[in-house]
């Protein structure tokens, strides 16, 4: 039997995703406890792999396995032996042929930055933060020009793993709530996959144009050398959130994100 | 000269506001920021004595020095000296007749509640939780019996060393967002001044009123034993904020609190 299961967690403590020898990381922490609740071992593969202290409003994993429950007790039963900042939102019992994956249509993902002269400390290590008021027209028509299908290069980490660095690029939105130097910005990132920093890394280049160091038209330049030397540095993983992988409707996984505008 | 500031936190790894020995408090934050910044030892008031995890979006405090510095420099000054979780959000010289405590005319506070199936993890530490759904009318109704002037000494915790149980309770406002086992709900309640776990009391009757374990009249009968162990458990303090004092307009302190509205 195939299960998936949809993810929430706030990665601030974990090395990321994915499991590696002598660091703590989310998939650590949900093999546990699978294995403490179902009494077996389970290797789970992801949908999306997060860097260290990017967050996750929606992870889906899937996993084989013998072991028979009621779908509120997936969802309960491993949530009652994960550590607070991570939780099952939903369990389904999916068809073999579903990967969680492969089946990926596409990953959203979506980065919030506080614009204040004042650093956060309510929403530390959960926003990106800058000092300096950010200028929306700017962002937008740099963000216009990485939409399509493009070689990232410029804003691939040296340790991405990716078989090539053409993605396709589907949407970038950008709002912002609030009066200048006192507002939060959202960035929403849609695309058939990331490669390792590539958000982050655009992120920074975004802010560089937003706050008047680079024109929108710098960020044309930077996707041509196809050379991470020449782009931003990459932004904090603070204000990173992976909002989930689309799915074809047939496989019917739950579009539910967890908690979200729940402040004050 | 004395010195107002207006300050923001996430109380989750403090032992509240107050310094108490061998405890790690937010005001021992605050005053050792205060030393490293001027070189001078400093002792500080705060308007409202936040309790062990709880957090606020605008704490002020006042404190008499000989130092002179820019206004910005003391917000970034002490800024950097703080851990991440506490920030200064303003500074103001004030007269010296300003009293943070004494000139205060009212405290305001809100709770945070998760209404969900699965406990929160995105917001774990920051919203209370409850998996049943609550009914907004009776918890309406049962709060409405608690405004004006009352002893409230059922919700009263043995250690308070308020002089008076009497309170004034001016408004208490329930509002929620999302449907039902998927939303938040957000109550907020002004008082001329509030006991030592009032609100966290409160908090735990009004819930066993929505959830149906008890009628809103109920609310009367435990306000009127004045006797603690009528009322229902202390709700967690996890999603309680101090959202700060209000003062008379000519005493000129700002409004403004920290961050909230900030997720996507």
């Amino acid at each position: 039997m195939r299960v998936a299961l949809g993810i929430s967690y706030i990665g601030t403590t974990y090395k990321g995703w994915q499991s590696q020898p002598n660091v703590l990381t989310i998939q650590d922490k949900l093999e546990s406890a699978l294995a403490d609740f179902t009494q077996t071992t389970i290797s789970t593969l992801c949908a999306g792999r997060t860097d260290a202290g990017v967050h996750a409003l929606m992870q889906v994993v899937h996993f084989d396995t013998q072991v028979d429950r009621k779908i509120i007790s997936w969802v309960r039963g491993i949530n009652s032996y994960l550590p607070k900042d991570i939780a099952v939102q939903w369990a389904r019992i999916v068809p073999p042929e579903f990967h969680c994956r492969a089946c990926a249509l596409t990953r959203r993902y979506v980065y919030v930055v506080l614009e204040s002269v004042v650093r956060p400390s309510i929403e530390a290590r959960r926003v990106g933060w800058v000092y300096q008021a950010l200028d929306e027209a700017r962002m937008k028509s740099a963000a216009e020009k990485l939409i399509g299908e493009h070689d990232f290069s410029s804003f691939r980490a040296a340790e991405c793993q990716a078989l090539t660095p053409v993605k396709t690029m589907k949407r970038i939105e950008i709002t912002c709530r609030g009066e200048p130097l006192q507002r939060y910005w959202r960035f929403e990132f849609e695309a058939n996959a990331f490669l390792h920093h590539m958000i982050r890394n655009i992120m920074g280049c975004l802010l560089m144009v937003g706050d008047g160091r680079r024109s929108p038209d710098w960020i044309l330049e930077v996707l041509a050398r196809k050379d991470r030397d020449y782009a931003a540095p990459t932004f904090s993983p603070d204000g990173l959130y992976f909002l989930g992988p689309t799915y074809a409707p047939e496989w019917d996984i739950p579009q539910r994100t967890a908690g979200f505008n729940w402040l004050p």
